[in-house]
């Protein structure tokens, strides 16, 4: 019971209701001045694919006034439900709705203030129709009647994987098969659409298990699972990459899904006229070429290795590579490193090589968002997702959906308060890595990890341990530098100082994901989609003007049948329902106009 | 809400506290004479290992009274509980409760009539301080805390699979690799006892997939699931064979079984004075002597081919093979074909060998219970295992043990209305196969399916639509034979026909898994512990007198530190929990006496 001891729930439940009856009957006569005299002064629409066909957020009563204008004739909403108690929510009033568009069925979450809408988050979950076959909708197995020439599940199944891409082209091409890729494909084909996922390495779950060793998983467990197959319940908090790359494995297989392992993708084309991709992979050194109509990219958020370039590199005696290519710290014994960088990578990969016995130097060049994980899980995570949430009734559908109810101008300013907190629990642990020197921030207003994630994708570290060994110096720190340049035996740093180095981690990031399109389609196509990720928040890395939803992720790009799907676990789950959903509407032909797509305000 | 309206469920909830309470003093103050007069003229007392440390049904106030004598001491009890709102049910009343023992915890199901119990379940759940690390409790993955030497996730498991039955002996082995092997391996696993499993197949799975190629599960996915996995929501009703072996060989995997595959088990001898079994195993062309503590054979109730010997098999000029050795009709398009027997496997096969183009002849010997899937669906199994179960909120845990809560002695007389109905709801089915020549009955005594399963494994088929083919004599029927011998060309009946055949599948059934003792131990020792299964009815095949639990499954036999395991997917998971906290407080010197056992009174 969250509840105070004086929230009268049924005067709050006969508000919800009141202000349901209106918004309903305002929506069914196309009422718009009545609809939003429903909102309040300060007033957001989140829409997930319900009305706008988009990801969108809108601002204000004129904003809502102008997308209900330009999409309630298409989305038709009606039968407008309350389906939970009402219950204190960020200083309003919130509860779930449910309700019917022309073409499926949407939840809904509504906050009201004062008895007006502060907050709305409309989401399509099913078109009608075109239900999942599950539960009382499942297959049979078996036909329980006989006929010859009755085709067996194996038979079936070795007959679409013969056809599908050879005689057959799938609707949907994916190209990336990790969590991202495979999470999109297990839905696609719940919702039979046919689709291919290709993926360059040998075995699903490479991706994972190629990087260093001591990789686990810095999300919990709760926050990880992979939509329809829940990790068992003694899955470990933090998931070791190697575990995690067999799960992928058994989920692709299990999940039946049309997985190209081993194959590049080396071109693609859009041929507008036919409405349809030309793409060109090598499939164990042979080439092929796939004719889908919509082509996703799920090749990871952080999947464009950015790697600085620095004079001296090709002088350099040592060995230099990018994190992803970074190994493990075993063959670096007595040897001296450094990494340049001081997130997550940078941190996993110092404190691997201190624990093989390296000398390890972490340049840090601009300040960093620290957060412990056991205080990340009790104070943020843990609200939404953990034991303590299931306890509760928030199963993790219903913790994906409480967080997206949240617009993302809202959110920051919530977790101001929740990080000032932090500070003060965490504070003598801060203290002892400011004395080690290292800069620390909680993201430039004070917002937390998860906005500057949303924001830049970057710039954080979730600790694990490797922060102690930083302020107890077993990580050497230099800070407030760059390096200068190489030389043969070591890095100068910007400070004048000399390091010598056998090894240089680039411990530097990655690059927008339309990167991948200069590369594979054309520079061009890259720069008419844009900047990938990132909200507008004018903060370092994402440059504004405000855009209220991440850049091109899970929604229409300006590239016909071009969509990008990437991000952790948590997005990977929640975020492929919709861009499944957008893709079957479209092969079915019932999705609708889409509505508040941003002009491209940066190409990388 | 099951309750029927003059049903005062404050009133039976008093009532059901009044007899806790009383029960629960006169057990503390060891006063059996109080504690049998709160038992009826008629009662039941079925045990799983919380009290007896055996599976047990005691029947009567006196059975009761000399197994509390036996057993009260060591067990405990205490800490009783009701735990669930007392319902009508099967003509009684009854509520779940929870209870502690000396050593753990335990879930107990009390049905009470006219103020008495009629049926008391008490089930050992847990061992306390050896609880399975799961939820709260699970495993964190990383250490969060960095050091020299550290070892990652895939390094231990590297680790324990070098050294496991090499440098290190497992505690438990387990020989058969099926279903129920492999669910009780991943219960071990959770409670740390190390294990080996030993399957002579290539890939897990392979016992499946090897079958008849048109083979589906015949109990419906909700009936199916294996413990901590649970199937997708979208998993098919019945599962196809090679879709069963690809779950099975994940669930090794992902459950982290110590699986040895392509592993033959050639002789076992156990060493008394050391209290260890010295098992002869060819691992990929290698002898290998393991020393486990304990051996579970599971290699499966239908393990052991039974094919009958008839005059004349060795001039047989076509080919002949039992059932678990057909591989699919493929080969015999055009071919004449005999299956003898009239279960499922016959069925299946018959049907099979006619969808391919054969011509097909079932020899039935015996009468046959044949039910709908349908209809056992909607009338027996999907009352504890459906979507409507699970709407109910009986899910899968809940169900096993709401099953099982009928003494073996009580459900038959149940289940005779149940078949009652369903000879009138397909009368018109059952007709067509008597017009047929089909001999029909519901078990001896009527009592249906799944006693016939419990008595004697056979006896039945569940129609998934061969029935159909019988009845219009597509599958072409000889019943009230048997053969009287082979010549070269074909098959010599009782009534004096010849039937020219080019195949014979003796779908004739399985022996007694004891027989696999004969082979492997001795048959000194496959003597000494008697036949396996059946309960002691005095029916065909389950000859008496009557034992109340199934014989030598789950429970320890007259060999010390030799067990059973098997049964179908239901069994497996449910069963797998009992002897896997048998198995793990053995190895914790946790384990009381044994009370009950019963003598050996059939040799198979």
């Amino acid at each position: 019971m969250t509840e105070t001891t004086d929230f009268d729930t049924e005067a709050h439940r006969q508000q919800f209701q009141d202000w349901l009856d209106r918004f309903d009957t305002a929506l069914r006569t196309r009422d718009l001045d009545r609809v939003v005299a429903l909102f309040g002064d300060e007033c957001y629409w989140r829409d997930f694919v319900a009305f706008t066909w988009n990801i969108k957020t809108v601002e204000g009563r004129d904003a809502v006034h102008a997308m209900l204008s330009a999409t309630l004739d298409q989305t038709a909403p009606q039968g407008w439900k309350l389906v939970s108690t009402p219950k204190p929510d960020a200083g309003a009033v919130g509860a779930w709705l449910e309700f019917d568009t022309s073409v499926g069925r949407g939840k809904a979450h509504l906050r009201l203030r004062d008895g007006r809408c502060w907050t709305f988050f409309t989401t399509l979950r099913e078109l009608r129709g075109h239900e999942e076959k599950k539960g009382r909708r499942r297959w049979r197995g078996t036909d329980h009647h006989y006929g010859p020439g009755r085709k067996t599940w194996q038979e079936l199944r070795a007959a679409e994987q013969a056809e599908l891409g050879h005689t057959r082209q799938p609707y949907c091409m994916v190209i990336g098969g990790g969590q991202g890729g495979i999470a999109l494909a297990a839905r696609l084909r719940r919702l039979d659409v046919p689709t291919i996922v290709v993926d360059r390495h040998a075995r699903p779950g490479d991706a994972w298990r190629k990087r260093y060793k001591s990789l686990c998983l810095h999300d919990p467990v709760w926050y990880d699972h992979m939509p329809y197959l829940p990790f068992p319940d003694d899955w470990p908090v933090f998931t070791p990459k190697d575990k995690l790359g067999d799960w992928l494995e058994a989920y692709v297989q299990l999940m039946e899904l049309n997985y190209w392992s081993s194959t590049t993708c080396t071109a693609a084309r859009y041929d507008a006229a036919r409405g349809e991709w030309e793409v060109t992979v090598e499939r164990d050194g042979r080439q092929l070429v796939l004719r889908p109509k919509q082509l996703v990219f799920a090749m990871g958020a952080s999947g464009y290795p950015s790697v600085p370039k620095i004079p001296g590199q090709d002088q350099f005696a040592g060995q230099q590579h990018h994190s992803s290519a970074h190994p493990g710290g075993e063959a670096w014994r007595g040897k001296r490193c450094v990494v340049l960088g001081s997130n997550n990578s940078a941190h996993d990969i110092c404190a691997d090589l201190w624990e093989n016995g390296a000398d390890v130097t972490m340049l840090q060049r601009s300040s960093t968002l620290i957060a412990r994980s056991d205080t990340l899980m009790e104070r943020v995570i843990g609200k939404l997702y953990s034991e303590d949430a299931l306890e509760a009734g928030i199963d993790t559908d219903l913790a994906d959906l409480m967080q997206a109810s949240v617009p993302l101008r809202v959110a920051p300013r919530l977790n101001v308060p929740v990080y000032q907190q932090i500070a003060e629990v965490d504070a003598a642990f801060y203290d002892r890595l400011r004395a080690a020197g290292f800069m620390l921030d909680f993201g430039e207003d004070g917002s937390g990890l998860h906005t500057k994630y949303l924001r830049r994708g970057s710039g954080y570290y979730i600790d694990v341990g490797a922060s102690e060994l930083v302020a107890q110096g077993k990580i050497k720190l230099r800070s407030r530098v760059e390096i200068e340049c190489l030389e043969p035996d070591g890095v100068r740093l910007t400070t004048g100082e000399k390091l010598p180095a056998d090894l240089i981690v680039y411990a530097t990031g990655y690059g927008s994901m339309n990167t991948w399109l200069a590369e594979l389609i054309s520079p061009e196509v890259a720069d008419r989609v844009g900047k990938c990720w990132g909200v507008g928040s004018a903060t370092t890395r994402d440059p504004g003007p405000w855009e209220g939803e991440l850049r091109n992720m899970w929604k229409p790009t300006q590239q016909p049948g071009l969509w990008f799907h990437g991000g952790n676990l948590s997005q990977s789950r929640h975020y492929s329902l919709y861009l499944a959903l957008q893709l079957k509407a479209r092969m079915e032909g019932l999705a609708g106009q889409v509505w508040g797509m941003e002009a491209v305000h940066h190409k990388r």
